[in-house]
C-alpha cells in the first residue's frame, strides 16, 4: 500500500491525480494506492478536489499534507516558484517526491533541493513525462542498437502557440520575475529528451527574441515585456555530437510540437511529440529502390503501450505519459531500475538553460559546467 | 455513489475498468464509483483482478455479480457469444447495462436483447467508443451547422492487419460459427459513425472476399477458411446520401485505421482514427488562392478535450474514449442527455450488417427494413 | 527525323506539344523531332499555336495536318467525341497515332478504332500518362518481384472536384450525350493503372450518384442534370483479385487524387497522384518493432527519373510523364518493347466502363466480356 | 528571335537546354529561341550534345561559344570554380549572362564577377530556381497582404543526404580547395529564399561539424576531411526578424528538403520543397474550433502554375522551376520587371554565407557588411 499526498490541483495537478487513480489498474504489478491527502490553497477548494479525485482528506495548507504520516510519496504541482520550499520541507520531513518540472526559478534553488534530496535519502523525481512515450523508449532502444550507426547532429524543436496572441495582456510569464521564457519554460523538455537519448550538453550559444516588445496592461496603457518567448541555441554534447536547440511559445499553429531530428552514419530517426504515436526511421540497410521514413506506429512491441491496449495504432494519450511516469517512480521507491529523471540528473537540465541564457546575455559560447 | 460490477477483464474489460476508475477525477461532475464485484472465468483469476482493478470483491461466476444487490450497472465485457444471456439477466435482474459491442451473434439474439432492455426500463447502451472522440463529435457539430453544405457523398474504410498473416493458424474466428468475418468482427464501428453523423443505411451491396482460402491447422494439415477477412459495400443512407463501407481485417499495415471522407455542396471533412487527434476540414468560403484541408487538432474548445488537457494539441488515448462513454452513460442513467448507442439504435447497426451479408449472398441490392 | 502532327491545342494538345520539343533533349536516344504541321479549330489560332510550339505550319482543317506527307505522327488531343473520325482517318491515311483517352464516347465507334489500327498496321497508342510515373514504374517492378506477396485486395480512387460548384451552370458534361459522367471522363484514368498492374478486370457492380439533381442555366431557369458526378464500383479482375474503384469530380478539396491500395500477403504498398513523387510500402520482413510505411521518394535508381534530374526527390512534374510517355511511343513505332496503353488494351478500358454504366442501370453484377 | 549558348552540359546544363526548348511553348508570350551554339570540354562530346539539345552546333572550347555573335545569351553551367572566368569573359564580349550559383568560391572573384556585369549593362542573372515555384511566389504575395501579421521568426533547414555515405571515399567536395562546405554548397539556395521573401541577413553567428573526421582515399589509406557538411546559423535580418538557418549534406533521408517555418503575429506559414507543390497556411481569422494548417496544393490561381497546366493539383517538376526562371530572364532583358535574383543581389548572398564561415572560425557574432 502507497500512501500518496497531492499538492496542487492545476493542470499537472489533475494529471498527477488520475495517474495515482489508474497505475494499479493499468500495470497490475504494483501496490495497491492509497490516496490519503490533498493540498490546495484553501480549504474549500482542498475538499472539493480531494473529493473528486478519491482522497480521504484535503487541506488548505500544504504543511498538513507533508505533515500527514499516512503519506508516504508527495506529489508536487504547484507552480515553480512554491517548489523550492514545499520540495525541501517535503524531503527534509522524509517522503519521496515527485516534483513537476522545472526545480526552481533559480539555480541555486534546484541546487538547494538536490541537497535537500540527497540528505533525505529518499527517492526524488522530476515530472519529465514526454520521456515515457513508447516511442521515445523504442528510438533510445534503436539508438543503444545502433541502428542508425554513429549519431553525428541532432536537431530539436519545441514550439506552442500560447503566447503568441498579441492581444493579451501582460502577465506574470512577461515579467523578469518569472524567469529568462521560453527558455525555462519550454527548452528543459526538449532537454529532458536530449539528455535521456544522449547524455548531457557541454557548450552553447545562444539568441533570444522578444515577438512583441510590449504588452496592454488591463486597465490602460502598455508594459515592456521582459521575457524571451523564443530562444535558438547552438549546442555541443559531452559525447561530441553538434546540434541545435529551438523552442518557441508564440509560434501560431504550434499546439505541442517537439519535432526532434536525429542523424547517424547508416540512417536517421524523426519524431513529433504532436503525433507521439508514431516515428519515422531511415535506414541505408534498406534496398536503395526502397529507402524511405518508416512512419511506425505505437505498437504493443514498444513496452509499456501494451499494458494500455494490446492492439497497436490505437493510440495512447498525454495523461498516460503521466501513468507510465508514475510506474517508474514505484519502481525506484521499490528500489527497481527505473526510466526517470531524478534531481541529479534534473539540475544538470537547468544548469543548461542557465548556461544558455549566459550565453545569450554574453553573446558568446558558454560552457555548461 | 454508483455502485458497478464487471463481468470480463480482457481488453475491452481493463478498458471498462481504467474507465470507471477514473471517470470523476477526469470530469468531477458525477457521483462517487464504488467498484463493487467483479466476474470472471474462475475465483482464482476473478480475485486477482478484482484486486487489481480495484473491485471490492470477484467471483468466478458472472451471475454473483448480476446477482449483487450493490451493484447497480453491470459492465459486460466478454466475447460476443456470452451477450445475450448475460445481458438478459442483467436487464432481468434490475441492473443497466454497458455492454460491449457487438450486440449477439444472430439478430434474433439482438432482438431478444433490445427486448429485455425494454421491458426492464433500465439502461442498456452499447460500447462504441469512436464516436466519443472530440474530433468526431466537432464533425457533428460542423455538419449540423452546414459548414460542408448537403452532404451528398460518404467513403467510409475500417482496416486493421491482426488476421494478414497467412501462417496464422485456423482459429475461431475462422469458422462459421463466429459470424461473416469482417463484417459483424469489424463494420459495426464505421457503422456506429455513420448512424451517429447521418443516421440509418436503408439499401446495401455487398461483396466479400477471403485472402486465404485455408489455413494450417495446429498440430498438421490444414482447413477451409469459412469467414471473410474482406467486405465492401455500396450502400445508400435514409437521408437520401449515397456511399461505400470497405472494411478489411487482413490489411498489412494498417493498424486502426477509419478513414471517413465526407462530401458537402460547400466541403469536405476527412478523418481517420490512426491519427484520432486530427480532423481535416475544406471549405469554399476560404479564398480560392488559400483553399486547402486544414489539420485541425484536437483542443479544450473541442469538448470534452479539456476535461483531460488544458492545452490543445497534447493528444488524447484510446482509453480516454471509454472515459468518455462511461461519461456520457452515467450521464444517461441520470437521465441527462447523453452522446451514447443504446439497444434500439446498436439493433440498427446490426440489422444492415445481417442486410450486407444476406445482399453477398444473394448477389443482390438489399433493403436493410 | 520523326515528323509530327498535331491536332488540338487545349489541355493536353500543349502538354504533347511540350512533350514534343523536349523528348530528345531529356531522353537524348531518340531521332531528331521535327514539328510538321498543327491543326485548330480555325486557321488564324492554328497559325499562331504552330508559331508558339514550333511547329512549321499550321491548318484551320486538321486534314492537311493528316494529308501532310511529311507528318508520320499524329499527335491527336480534341475532345473524346472527335476521336472516331479523326483517329480513323489518321490510321487510313497510313499515320501513327497517339490519341487522348478515352477512345470514343460509344463502344462501338471504339471498336472502329481498334479496327483501323490493326487494318493499317501502325502504331496507335493512348494517352494514359499516370502509368508512367517512377512511382508506378517501381510498384509494378515490386508486384512483379513478389516484394508484398501474392497480392488479394485492391482499393482506387480517383477525385477531382472541377464538378463540385453548386452554383455552376449546366454545361455540356451534364447532358447526357457526354456520356454517363464520372465513370467515362474520370473512371478509365484508375482503369489504365488496374490493367497495368493486374490486368483486366471480369466482373463489376456498380453504383452512380448526382450531387446535384439540377443545374441553373445560363440566361435563367434550371434543367436537370443527366450525368452523374460520382460512381463507385465493387470489381473482380481475371486473375482472382477483388476490389473496388470510386471516383467524385464533385469531391471538394481533392485535385487530382489517384489514391491507391494494393494489399499482399506479405505487405501492401499505397500511392496517391497528388504526391506521384512519393508512393508508401508495407512490408513484413521488416522486424515487428520498425513496421511501418516507408515513404519512398522519387528518386534516379526509379527509372527513368534519372533522364530529368540525377538528384532525388527533386520531383517530376504532369507534363514531365508525357515526355516519358512521347519516349515510350518513339520507342514502339522503333519497334522496341514499350510500356504503353495501345488500342486494344484501351478497348478493354472502355469495354469496362460500358459494363459498370450496365452494372448500375440493371442494378446487378455485370460481366466484363 | 533569341539566341542562345551554353557552357556545360551537367546536371543544370542539361536544365538549361531543357527550359530554353520549353519557354515559348510553355508561355507563349516570347520571342522565338534560336539554340545557336553548346560548349563542352571537348569537340566530340560538344557535338553530341549540341545534337541532343538541339542546338545547331557545338564546340569543345567555351571561348567559341562566347564569341559566336550569333550568341545573345549565354547559359553558364559549368562547376563553379569556372564561373569568373567564363563569366568576365561572356560579360566582356556584350553577352547577357544566366549563370548557375553560386557565383563563385571567392568573394573577391564573385565581387569582380558583378564589376564586369556592371560595366557591361548586360542582364547577369543567377540561378536561384527555388524562388519560382507557385508556391514561394504566393507565399511571398500573402506575407506582402500581410495575411500572417507582421513576422517575428524565422526558420529555414536545408537538407540532403549525398555526402551522407561514410564509405564514399574523398573527393574535391571534401578539400578546402572547393570551400566551406555545405555552407557555400547548400546554404545559398535557403539565402535565396531568405532573401527573396525578407531582405538581406545583418549578423550571424555560425556553428560547423564533420560528420567524418576522415574519408579513405581510392587506392589504399585515408585523408582528413577539410570541408563541413553540417552548418548551423543564428541570423538576424536587417528588417529586425531573428531567425535559424540550417543545413547539412549528410542527413541521411533527406532528398532535397528545403523546410521554412515563417511566424507572424496573425498566423504562421509552412513550406518544404520536397513537396514544393503545396506549402502550408495557419491564420488566426479562422474561427477557434476550426483552426490548423491548410494545406494548400499550387493550382492555376498560383502564377504562372496555369501555364503549365490548367488543373490544380497536378504538380509542376523540379525542371519546370527552370523554365519558369528562363522566362523571367527572357522578361528582364526585355526590359519588363522580373522575379530573378541577378548578380547584385546574388552577391549579398555570398558575403552572408562568408560572414557565417567567419563567424565560425572566429566563435562569435559577425555583422555581414
Amino acid at each position: 500500500m502507497t500512501g500518496v499526498g497531492l499538492i496542487g490541483t492545476g493542470f499537472m495537478g489533475k494529471c498527477h491525480a488520475i495517474a495515482w487513480n489508474s497505475v494499479r489498474t493499468v500495470f497490475g504489478d504494483v501496490a495497491p494506492v492509497r490516496l490519503v491527502h490533498l493540498g490546495e490553497a484553501n480549504a474549500e477548494l482542498a475538499t472539493r478536489r480531494a473529493d473528486e479525485f478519491g482522497f480521504e482528506k484535503g487541506s488548505g495548507d500544504w504543511r498538513a499534507v507533508i505533515a500527514d504520516p499516512e503519506v508516504e510519496v508527495v506529489s508536487l504541482a504547484t507552480p515553480n516558484q512554491f517548489h523550492p520550499e514545499m520540495a525541501i520541507a517535503a524531503l527534509e520531513a522524509g517522503k519521496h517526491l515527485w516534483c513537476e518540472k522545472p526545480m526552481a526559478p533559480s539555480f541555486a534553488e534546484a541546487e538547494a533541493m538536490l541537497a535537500a534530496a540527497r540528505k533525505s535519502g529518499k527517492v526524488a523525481v522530476l515530472g519529465y513525462n514526454y520521456i515515457q512515450s513508447p516511442a521515445i523508449r523504442q528510438i533510445r532502444t534503436l539508438l543503444s542498437e545502433n541502428t542508425i550507426g554513429a549519431v553525428n547532429h541532432l536537431r530539436i524543436e519545441m514550439d506552442e502557440d500560447f503566447m503568441a496572441d498579441a492581444d493579451t495582456a501582460f502577465g506574470w510569464k512577461h515579467a523578469a520575475t518569472s524567469g529568462y521564457g521560453a527558455l525555462d519554460d519550454f527548452a528543459v523538455h526538449p532537454l529532458s529528451l536530449v539528455q535521456t537519448l544522449f547524455g548531457r550538453v557541454s557548450r552553447v550559444m545562444c539568441d533570444m527574441a522578444k515577438p512583441y516588445a510590449e504588452r496592454r496592461v488591463e486597465g490602460g496603457g502598455s508594459r515592456a515585456v521582459e521575457t524571451y518567448d523564443i530562444a535558438s541555441a547552438l549546442m555541443h554534447l559531452e559525447n561530441g555530437v553538434s546540434g541545435t536547440l529551438l523552442v518557441n511559445r508564440s509560434a501560431w499553429g504550434r499546439k505541442g510540437r517537439i519535432a526532434v531530428q536525429i542523424f547517424g552514419s547508416k540512417g536517421s530517426i524523426l519524431f513529433d511529440q504532436e503525433r507521439f504515436n508514431e516515428f519515422q526511421l531511415y535506414v541505408t540497410s534498406d534496398r536503395p529502390t526502397e529507402q524511405g521514413y518508416r512512419t511506425i506506429l505505437a505498437a504493443p512491441v514498444h513496452s509499456p503501450y501494451d499494458r494500455f491496449v494490446p492492439a497497436p495504432g490505437h493510440g495512447l494519450g498525454f495523461n498516460d505519459l503521466k501513468i507510465i511516469e508514475c510506474h517508474e517512480l514505484i519502481a525506484r521507491i521499490g528500489g527497481r531500475p527505473a526510466n526517470i529523471i531524478e534531481f541529479d540528473e534534473g539540475l544538470e537540465i537547468e544548469r543548461t538553460v542557465h548556461a544558455m541564457a549566459r550565453s545569450f546575455e554574453e553573446g558568446r559560447w558558454v560552457a555548461v559546467r
